[in-house]
């Protein structure tokens, strides 16, 4: 008898409710927002006040973000390149069961390369994948430095530090760059909000 | 240079919308309901139809299925003890998310292991965890075989099929039972929802 695969027995199973029910009800659709940047670049910062300024519009909002993740569902994993990559596969396929349940999910993930970035893509819908490119140079980022990162790096106590000791792959054709070197946080979350709205994410505030 | 543990240089973010407000503007808590059983017992089944049940109620429920789960995020995972260990603590720390994201999140897992099941209690908050027995015996089961696998495992197919070749073990204290070999399924879901009612999870229908 040969070795049985993982998913030969398992079916799919599609549920009573659909997710245009869900989306319906909510008034919005649901997506994901993935926020890639460096380190310091400002991606949880902004994922959290857009966030919050969704929830205040009555958006059915949720952050997932890197740090977080990590203690939960990703605290196997560690910093190489496959690791990554299975950090970022994990976080993708829990998006898109927030995106299914109808929210607008805002993910928070440095997610330095670029196939794996592509890859998720590829396996969502059209439009169920926004991909926002945080932008700060890194001499910023450094200058900012939230958590010390860059200076435990430059000690040598971390050495695979992205954009530094490990590579950063910026988006080629993201769907939208947010440079939060040149404009103030307020400016950086009205233009997420002016995206969702213009692309029919949510209702136009005020209509 | 010793190694840098997984941990170490990672934050929790607490963020800036609290669960208690996501929470107050939907209008009911986040829970975690875990159903727990045999293969054809019944745990999709009525994990639908009270997710359906709640939709039209106005609450926000999602379905987090053992099925549907093992395409996505624990795709690669097999069914060997430390695979179905690895798969109940994946999908409980997507369920903590849920929670946290003030969803009533319905969990139908055979996780037959009650260590796993324990274990995930004890991460989660008082009342986050409910955790349903979905009560049915292996002969009832074995007749249902809604997916053939019982049929499969008879045939060698299966070798580490749950209640045959693999241990269950059922619930000693379960928050709630759900006998669904004497119960009809509209009991079964009624039962349920008169439970989330009367324990707070949400409002009394028609109050």
């Amino acid at each position: 008898m040969s070795p049985v695969p993982v998913s030969k027995h398992i079916r799919w199973d599609v549920g009573q409710v659909t997710r245009a029910q869900r989306e319906s009800v909510r008034g919005h659709r649901g997506a994901a927002l993935w926020l890639t940047g460096l380190s310091g670049s400002g991606k949880s910062t902004l994922a959290r006040a857009v966030e919050s300024a969704l929830c205040a519009r009555g958006i059915s909002a949720y952050v997932l973000d890197g740090d977080n993740l990590r203690h939960g569902l990703c605290s196997d994993l560690g910093f190489s390149p496959d690791a990554r990559r299975e950090n970022v596969r994990r976080v993708g396929e829990v998006a898109k069961l927030f995106v299914d349940a109808g929210v607008l999910v805002l993910c928070a993930f440095v997610s330095p390369y670029r196939a794996d970035r592509d890859r998720l893509r590829a396996t969502m819908a059209s439009g169920d994948f926004v991909e926002v490119y945080v932008k700060a140079s890194i001499e910023t980022c450094k200058a900012r430095d939230p958590k010390g990162l860059y200076v435990k790096s430059a000690q040598g106590e971390i050495t695979d530090m992205t954009g530094v000791g490990a590579p950063y792959e910026a988006p080629e054709n993201p769907d939208l760059v947010i440079d939060t070197e040149s404009h103030e946080p307020s400016e950086s979350v009205e233009q997420a909000l002016r995206y969702l709205q213009e692309n029919g994410y949510m209702p136009a505030v005020g209509k």
